[in-house]
């Protein structure tokens, strides 16, 4: 084992969160060689010295490491490696590449937190195998991520796969917009944890709750999944239709509730879309966009990673 | 001019319509030096034929042509030039690319006619100059196409850009689904030139008099048209937030009544996505096919291609 890790040069990923940084190390056949978790910063040094300490901890060298993958929930110019808003953390027009990169001896590339959790799962989740999926990320909000051709779509400054900007005419008539990026969209009002949140309120029950309600056929709890299971069918469908993916991956905190309703979900899909596609939740769980991270590592160094004909080769998360 | 047809490597674009075939020659500057028309023909050798009649009549050798670009109304496994199915030429299955390519020394690559389009405006058309683009056709039904990364998105079994399908739970209330790709989608029923015709004939007017009519404040137009312009935002708006595309451009025979109305659906689409668009039409009308063919030519032998640099010489169509 050590012989294998002074060997094998590791994708090192790293999820800066609101909360918290979750660091993973990982080799391109993709075995997790490392885990660590910590609290989050919105200071880069105090991230620095987070990444060094997990890093010691592991006993890897950074010799030993081919690049750092690094998400954060926001907007990021990827090309550049510049954070243009992260408002958790506070972060506008930041130069992240460059005050991380300048600390360590190898590459650093930054993207969006959703599209190296699509990238993670893709490599070591329920996306295996595919060169055209979407994930949805159900969370406080809803975010998105594409990828075609086996690359990730970003668009062209940045901000492709925000789902939670659709809208319908029936919004506008109830006066609803999407004037900035700054506010919730007006899918993301209707079907995002948030939203759950609101609408499970006047029960006295969590999200979690209400799906679980759902399941035992709680009076009320019925018509709330309904109207969601049919809000984010309709928005998959659209996406389905205008994307054509093999895969359809759902992830985010919501996700972990939603085995009750996959079934459903996929069921509307196939009436709303004539395109045959997969729905399927997410694996990896929090731990997809770290590893994304290390994904976007190996994807920026070796054309056609990952190779599909490892596909069914075993991840350990 | 001899001496430059003699050297430069021709693209040739053909774009097999319907009721006819289009015909172009192109060198990579984007200067289109030859174009024809002949009437269809379902028969692939007529279509063989009339290549060849072009070709005489351009003076053209086929050592001078680098490939060839067919662009057909349907769906095409492009990767292997199989035309799946085209409704209108009573096409299924059939192996496109080996039909014709055994009757030329140079390879041909088979295409949807609409993503041809797409490459087509990209290169001489209003989209020059953009490596992330939405392309609309506005025709007898909808259609789209999707420029991402500077490559076109075509999806896990190429059925990429189809917003005709796009619908909305007000939709599904009225009783209308998208079971399959033989039927017209919801959306492309509700927008299309074939919808326009419809809602224009009680008022004894065609789709084109119903845009003039508009401008000119005929009673009756207004409604319609005001319907068709929210429609058309709505999913322009849904098809942005999702891609964040550079520029959207709406081509197809309805765009070229349009001028009128894409004032309007600018102001839409600016409070339905938070992401600045450039919202066009198109500018090659019916010839943008055969000259993405051409450009599809290039594309497929040079990387990189078109040059972003040259973006801001004319195209002669």
């Amino acid at each position: 084992m050590v012989k294998m890790m002074r060997e094998v040069p590791f994708g090192l990923g790293v999820d800066i969160g609101g909360t918290k940084v979750l660091i993973v190390l990982a080799n391109p056949a993709g075995e997790i060689i490392f885990q660590d978790k910590a609290g989050t910063s919105r200071d880069p040094a105090e991230i620095i010295g987070i990444i060094r300490a997990s890093l010691d901890k592991a006993g890897v060298q950074a010799g030993q490491i081919r690049g750092m993958g690094v998400g954060v929930p926001g907007n990021v110019d990827s090309t550049k490696g510049w954070v243009m808003d992260v408002p958790s953390l506070k972060w506008q027009n930041l130069n992240l590449a460059e005050l991380l990169g300048s600390h360590f001896p190898f590459p650093v590339y930054i993207n969006n937190d959703v599209n190296l959790s699509a990238l993670g799962e893709r490599w070591l989740g329920n996306g295996r195998g595919t060169d055209n999926l979407f994930y949805i990320a159900l969370g406080t909000g809803i975010g998105g991520a594409v990828i075609a051709n086996g690359a990730l779509v970003e668009g062209y400054r940045f901000g492709a796969g925000e789902i939670g900007y659709f809208l319908e005419k029936a919004d506008l008539r109830n006066g609803l917009r999407n004037y900035s990026c700054q506010e919730f969209g007006v899918f993301e009002s209707k079907a995002s944890g948030t939203a759950l949140t609101r609408k499970a309120e006047p029960l006295g029950l969590t999200p979690r709750e209400l799906f679980q309600g759902f399941r035992r056929g709680v009076s009320g709890t019925q018509a709330i999944i309904e109207e969601f299971v049919l809000d984010l069918s309709v928005a998959i469908a659209n996406v389905v239709s205008l994307l054509n993916p093999e895969k359809v991956i759902i992830g985010g905190g919501v996700s972990e509730s939603m085995e009750c309703v996959i079934e459903p979900i996929r069921e509307s899909v196939a009436q709303f879309s004539p395109f045959p596609t997969e729905i399927v939740l997410a694996r990896l769980g929090g731990a997809a966009g770290a590893v994304g991270g290390a994904a976007y590592v190996f994807q920026n160094h070796q054309p056609g990673f990952p190779d599909h004909s490892d596909s069914n080769e075993p991840g350990r998360t």
